[in-house]
């Protein structure tokens, strides 16, 4: 049944309130994420105004009629393309319409201005909507939730079948574990499947290819899932069949740096501390220079998203921000590890959305 | 080993005559696709400058200094970031340098603006890429058969495993598909598979959900594969367990349709004439107002590209484009077929990259 869902009212009133303060009456949301994130409507095609006085119009075409009008019961609609100028259109000035600068391309941005009044005009905005989406709501916590432990039974299930193991490529890992997440209700994956195996553990950015893993090999496995319009993300490192001891010490120094990160994730703690916590476990054992990136990111709906925990991140945790807690080690030419979660900024600990084992797992 | 790889110095060229009409004098690529269009590189972030007199000069940032090397062995290359202020910067002018207006956001362009010198003027570019692109060279169209026979593959695999069975969902069933797609070598889908069965037949853009698939459904297959740049597309419509005399006849006349579009489809021949081809076959049989969207697409680096075979399609067809030919029909509340091929336009008839059989397949 269609009902009026409270939560995109109040994403549309936290919009709002910013925009009286920049002097902005209308704002066009042009951005697919956003129109969802505003109003629930999930087609491919469409884009929504909202004015400061609460009042909001969506638009979309021919094939979305009835969909729109499911998803979407409290914002009135329009059928018409292309959408954003269907609602630009409409609005009589003088009026400051808002759009979304960093995501709209210049050849749209002088399509609209030219179907706008001579009075409308067009002023870029940037920043804002992101803002909102750093704090999550409940809904958005519930579903983040969903999609990570969807995540997590995928990955215990890999391990449990024996899919993880000596003889078989890296691309036919992924697969299973993909295949996984996707009859546990993914969507598709949050990105591509990470399985990089011996010498590509080493290299952060390796997807999964036709490397067969072998005995003593370190497999670095980072993936995520993608439903109802929220990522998961997480990594796990095992060891196939024997450990040999620099992997041992690494993967050691790992979880020490990983866990002194979710330790450091609270409320008021800032961003560059986040990263400081993880970053100085592993420079203190002298494998500082193989930590080659930054310790944390946002999740929601985009994989990566604000804020940054990273040696220049700005700002401040807040509660109901999600952060991934993510350091590694890499010395190339002998092998890598990373370890992973995502967090749930609470107040007291920060609640681990990917709660699988972080124990050294040999298999 | 590295080496110079003609093809890119071939789409260069292409790229450069272009230019030397508009009076462009360097053209500053970003899209990630048309980076690796142009130059091979793979890489998530880059930006590459394209002069008229065929110098070039490709940026990416410190992740990716090794494999920048190995992939583009005949561009010099800068690490620096961001990769497009790089590039902009070291121009000097009086020099009017071309951006991909349809794709670079507005704060982008602002961004560029500040980096370049006085002297350079920006000069919003669009389409030109895309029709380079429209006529798939050798390797394009060796990729392009690759990662279709790889969905053929995995189809036929899936019906004779009995993957796709009554009381099975749609979503397994797409997992199943997806899954073995992904072993055959693609890295991803190229969209969302589309399972759709029973009512849902009738809804063009369903997607796959928890409905069990029964007995008498039509079960319209809509999927694509990904790998090494290149997309597939294909659809194929199947039975379950007994056909009634309904379903039968609209397969009928969509493979009567869709073996028309295939005829239609030859080098000279108006992408309307492409249509309508397939159009008033439905027409005849009295099922038009069900046939609700266009004929078909070219397929390549993305799944949707030009040229448009539709009601209001323009331009002709030429030699080593590509083509889907696509028609359906769909009743609401009965249900609904599609047939889709992606063709390869060649002197005399169109070679069919997704050849797997058309025949009515009860399973």
């Amino acid at each position: 049944m269609a009902y009026a869902d409270t939560r995109f009212a109040t994403r549309r009133r936290a919009l709002s309130a910013k925009l009286a303060g920049m002097r902005i009456d209308e704002m066009l949301i042009t951005n697919p994420i956003h129109v969802r994130f505003f109003s629930g409507f999930t087609g491919s095609s469409g884009a929504l105004v909202l004015a400061k006085d609460l009042t909001a119009e969506i638009a979309t075409d021919g094939r979305y009629t009835t969909q729109i009008a499911e998803e979407v019961p409290d914002i009135s609609s329009v059928i018409d393309r292309p959408s954003d100028e269907a609602l630009l259109g409409r609005i009589e000035g003088p009026r400051r319409v808002g759009f979304e600068a960093d995501y709209l391309p210049v050849s749209q941005l002088e399509r609209l201005q030219q179907a706008c009044q001579d009075d409308v005009t067009l002023v870029p905005v940037t920043g804002i909507i992101e803002e909102i989406r750093e704090v999550k709501d409940n809904t958005e916590r519930i579903r983040l939730a969903e999609v990570a432990d969807l995540a997590c039974r995928a990955f215990e299930g890999l391990l449990a079948a024996g899919e993880l193991a000596i003889g078989r490529t890296e691309r036919d890992v992924a697969a299973d574990l993909e295949h996984r997440m996707r009859r546990f209700g993914a969507e598709r994956t949050s990105f591509d499947t990470i399985v990089a195996s011996g010498p590509n553990s080493a290299k952060p950015h390796h997807l999964a290819g036709d490397r067969i893993i072998r005995r003593g090999d370190l497999v670095v496995i980072d993936f995520g899932a993608h439903a109802r319009g929220f990522n998961s993300d997480m990594t796990r490192t095992v060891i196939m069949g024997e450990a040999d001891e620099f992997s041992r010490e690494i993967y050691d120094i790992v979880l020490r740096s990983q866990l002194a990160g979710v330790e450091a994730a609270t409320p008021g703690t800032k961003l560059v501390d986040v990263d400081a916590a993880c970053r100085s476990v592993i420079e203190e054992a002298g494998y500082g220079e193989f930590f080659v990136h930054s310790t944390g990111h946002g999740v929601g709906l985009e994989v990566h998203e604000m804020p940054a925990a990273s040696q220049t991140g700005k700002g401040t945790l807040r509660e109901n921000m999600t952060l991934t807690i993510e350091p590694g080690i890499y010395v190339p030419g002998r092998g890598g590890v990373r370890i992973e979660d995502t967090l749930l900024i609470t107040q007291g600990p920060a609640r681990i959305i990917t709660p699988t084992s972080k124990e050294l797992r040999v298999v």
